[in-house]
């Protein structure tokens, strides 16, 4: 039932307990449910509870600590042994009274970790304000480190199993974009064409089915280009309308996400120029891409593209990722943007998106890739252009 | 384009400001998408990065402060006047050295606020450990109180206009609903049946279309379902295997929960029986629901009407529900458990779900419902009742 063998598991528990040792963490408290499932496999919609793996340095394996009624969950997808999955009573969820760090606090100091050098994830979604407090008044000695992105920076570069599980998810995001642009035309609802989407996200192929991805379709269109994450109405769509698809397969919670952008009818000359100067940059960025530049670097190839046709893009072109949970699939460690010094290495995975949006009208076409020896690879084969997609007649009639 | 009159946006900020004077709260920083929503009308996938609606005391518009590339969401889906929608610069976004909270301390102290006493929601989700200490750090005075959930029981009542919105989410999860069941058979992929249950979803009636719910289709099947939230596997459905369904209708982000169980084929004798229990529970209880009782004494009904079968749940019945977005479409304020003294008024809405779950299997048998000026109605009409579902001839030979 593991997503991956019990050795990939340990591999990546060794390395985490590395950068622990490194960072002088003694008990890390992960609360990041994709650096949870990363290290121990469990899956499970429980994040909107408080909940968390820890890693005692001298341990050999994690604990998981969550509601009562998701024990059983950890106990079916998770690999640790039942005595490892510790739950907090019901009486502790949304309360006003009881917090379950408090709980945690308490349980860390009955087993003797109450003393150590606690890191936390300080800037996770999932990580709250009150948990650092609750901690750190509970905890005997309060001894709190941040912790933040410690496990995501392992989680950089990709195991064969992964790349494969990421191959997996780019023939589902192929048919997802397929299925998406055939069903947007003249008078079709935006919410019907979503559907579509998610039709063929989550049914996957007839080989292996999709997980859900950690971002819902956005599907701006018209004057909603301008800005890249709104989703969608049940408006319909109307002749020369440019319309903005960004969308990701997800397998066993690993993502391909990828952008296209496509006109009903004819594109207006600004959608088609700026079309033309995202894909040279994108290609020209792309045949550039290889191990041992550094993301600053490969920004920066696309910025010089850009600027001979005088544009410039303010937010970064592109970002790690791989494995996640909602709201993001992006890793948040690597960003292709000026100034990053991470050096690129074989089976890093990011995706390059370079959208650029304008006050009235945006153009988002990009790639999620990975880098080999000696260049790089896009996941998924979808035609790198400007869909221009001719009204039907008999729906436009 | 706005989902309500701008009287009720205003009716929603006088509650909000009244509720801040009582707590002694001068400037209200809202991290919660909902809340966003609730007093501005924004909606977009942008919570994956930190933004906030600002809420100041004596001041008519409440502000909203995120990223620069989210700035045309904000102007396309809030009612705000565009010289209230401020944006900080990309180079803050998921940053090493930069954190979004230090650009809004500075700029709450540029405007002249920085020295009040600022409300935060501690225990959001998307106000992060890290969120807080940069506020503490960077306002002059550091005057932070907690205002968890201070809007979240402002929501609590809901306005004509939301009831609607949640009777047309009603519809979209009865057709939903009978989907899935519909498609649940031997042989069929898990994954297809949360693809078609999706498709429904998203594409809603024929009068309007649907929007993503906040927690995806939680699907446990065989004895995934001692757990309840798991989702979906690319295995088959096999002979006698028992299904949870707990999936939402979804409409302009205003929710309608629904949970049933199915056999397929004849159910075990364990099953049978406790869904008996449940629904002979449920069916009591929300006879007896009617304002003016506390959500505490409604769960006593819950509690002596299965106690009477020698059985005991653990976890709290319900929780007050309505607009949300990912992870979560509970509203964290009311729960149906012992000891909440919330006394029902007319309007509120609940999600009342009495799942129970043991080792090997659980039951899930659940209803929205609305307090009336008497009692309460459900919003969905779905036969209340364990569905076995007949093994299909055609496809199980």
């Amino acid at each position: 039932m593991l997503s991956f063998t019990m050795e990939e598991y340990q591999d990546r528990l060794r390395k985490t307990k590395q950068r622990m040792e490194a960072s002088g963490i003694e008990v890390l408290l992960l609360t990041d449910p994709a650096n949870m499932n990363y290290l121990t496999g469990y899956d499970g919609w429980s994040f909107y509870v408080h909940q968390l793996v820890v890693v005692i340095i001298d341990e050999a394996q994690p604990l998981w600590i969550g509601r009562s009624q998701d024990a059983n969950g950890a106990r079916h997808t998770a690999w640790l042994h039942h005595d490892h999955i510790i739950s907090y009573p019901e009486e502790y969820v949304q309360s006003l009274s009881k917090h379950p760090m408090d709980f945690v606090a308490q349980f860390l100091t009955e087993i003797g970790q109450g003393n150590r050098v606690v890191g936390v994830e300080m800037d996770q979604y999932y990580f709250t304000a009150s948990c650092y407090q609750h901690l750190k008044q509970h905890l005997p000695l309060g001894h709190l480190k941040d912790a933040t992105n410690l496990v995501n920076w392992v989680r950089l570069i990709k195991s064969d199993q992964e790349i494969e599980y990421m191959r997996r998810a780019a023939r589902i995001v192929e048919r997802s974009m397929q299925a998406g642009m055939d069903a947007i035309q003249i008078g079709v609802r935006e919410c019907d064409v979503a559907a579509t989407i998610y039709q063929t996200q989550i049914s996957g192929t007839e080989e292996y089915g999709g997980d859900y991805p950690a971002i819902v379709p956005l599907l701006p269109s018209g004057i909603k280009t301008s800005s890249p994450h709104l989703t969608w109405t049940d408006g319909t769509y109307k002749q020369g309308e440019t319309v903005i698809l960004e969308i990701a397969g997800c397998y066993k919670r690993y993502h391909c996400p990828l952008a296209r952008t496509l006109v009903v009818g004819q594109p207006d000359p600004h959608i088609s120029e700026l079309s033309k100067i995202v894909i040279e940059g994108l290609n020209e960025t792309l045949e550039a891409t290889k191990p041992g530049m550094t993301c600053g670097e490969v920004e920066a190839v696309w910025r010089k593209s850009i600027a001979r046709h005088g544009l410039d893009k303010e937010s970064r072109l592109g970002y790690a990722m791989g494995l996640n949970y909602p709201p993001d699939w992006g890793e948040h460690t690597a960003s292709l943007r000026r100034g990053d010094t991470t050096v690129l290495q074989e089976n890093m995975t990011f995706h390059v998106i370079p959208g650029m949006w304008f006050d009235h009208f945006g153009v988002e076409i990009s790639e999620s890739i990975r880098l080999t020896k000696s260049g790089c690879e896009t996941f998924a084969e979808f035609p790198r252009e400007l869909v221009c997609k001719q009204p039907d007649i008999h729906t436009a009639s």
